[in-house]
């Protein structure tokens, strides 16, 4: 880690995996459990061309590196005071020939060819406009609202990078499983893959995390769910194990 | 419960339900764990009208009756055996004048007019035919294998079935979500209730049961997930609320 100038509402945080760190900023956007776990999801081997959607702070794409995962990672961000703070981390661990971000909007990728990517991730904003708390449009209401990324826009910008037979994750909520399928129907991404998040065993998945093939043939494979909390309200061993056993690269 | 003349493969099962009993055949087909979850999934009032396809041995018009929900219980089989052991149960337990079945193909549904009931639920054969052992086409391979009836054609009736706004139930196996939410879509019967069901907590999830509403407006809730062993192998409190504390009428 080198030494970095940091803005009065910035801060640095260890990412407790391979002595990588990131600079996050509060008032914009902190990262969750839901990027780390998204992180551990992927599968993607040390040759593979991967690409970030609403990359955020760049934590994804950081995640990804210090788990050994992919080459030549991609990280699209469209608003750019996150793309600086991802810019800054990458200089921060001197990893800028690691990892690229792009400002750019995901609803217009052509600044790619079609099917450049091996793999394609997204932790995209969760919540249709209208539902939930909007307030002003402000970088929060951005990330966690589909103001100017709606899901489809993120199929539509999956489908266009992967290759055939390339793969897309997603970190979602199971309430919006119906649209998950309708847009991976239409643009021919195939959900081979999903794995359920819930906070304790007596609660109702909170997150989903799906694979999904480009032009793949229909099966799905259901993964045992994540438990997050045991009945003692500590982090059970399987959570500690993916929170916290990230493969060192 | 009458006396009838039972065959010689046949026995009678007491549903521990509002002192109903079953005729069974086991070298037709027995009814197992996800009949019973899916009748305690079901809502329906005394008021409405329910038909119920691929209806088997008619465990499902039986369990909802026995649990005081919906009223005119229909079921519909295309085994002309099954229907007759259908028949007979109602026969036993004297309540041909609750339930109705017909011998007929619910690709053909035209008995009924559209629109003509509230609820529709199906409990159906969970594998494409060429997956699993499909053997000789048998009413056990009817019963278990898209033979006769495919996912789509459950959808197509349940749609033709149901007034607008009515509930479509049913219980399926995770791996064939993909295609449950395609014909979902096609037949505008929108997912609004999930709740799997777990063999045990570290288990991936084994069934799924879910409600559809035609022509309802997008918004899926899920339900916490039903976990039917502990840790000792019993069943958990939970399922056995479930398996036998049904509603008595």
């Amino acid at each position: 880690m080198i030494d970095i100038a940091l803005e009065a509402d910035e801060r640095i945080d260890d990412l407790q995996l391979s002595g990588l760190y990131i600079i996050q900023r509060p008032s914009l956007f902190c990262f969750g459990m839901d990027s780390v776990l998204l992180s551990d999801f992927v599968s993607a081997d040390k040759k593979e061309r991967v690409c970030d959607l609403c990359s955020g702070n760049g934590v994804i794409p950081l995640l990804l590196y210090g788990k050994g995962k992919g080459a030549d990672i991609m990280g699209i961000e469209l608003q750019k005071d996150c793309f600086d703070l991802a810019e800054r981390s990458l200089l921060l661990n001197e990893i800028k020939d690691k990892i690229k971000f792009l400002n750019s909007d995901i609803r217009q990728p052509y600044a790619f060819k079609k099917g450049e990517f091996d793999v394609v991730t997204c932790n995209p904003p969760y919540m249709k406009v209208g539902s939930g708390k909007t307030g002003n449009i402000t970088h929060k209401a951005i990330a966690r609202h589909e103001i100017t990324c709606k899901l489809e826009d993120v199929f539509f910008a999956a489908s266009y990078l992967l290759k055939y037979g390339g793969r897309f994750y997603m970190v979602h909520r199971p309430n919006r499983l119906a649209d998950i399928f309708r847009c991976a129907d239409k643009y021919e991404t195939e959900p081979k893959r999903i794995q359920f998040v819930c906070t304790d065993v007596n609660k109702a998945p909170s997150l989903c995390l799906m694979e999904f093939v480009k032009k793949g043939k229909p099966n799905l494979v259901t993964e045992p769910n994540i438990i997050v909390y045991n009945d003692k309200g500590d982090y059970t061993e399987q959570f500690k194990k993916i929170y916290y056993g990230g493969t060192e690269k």
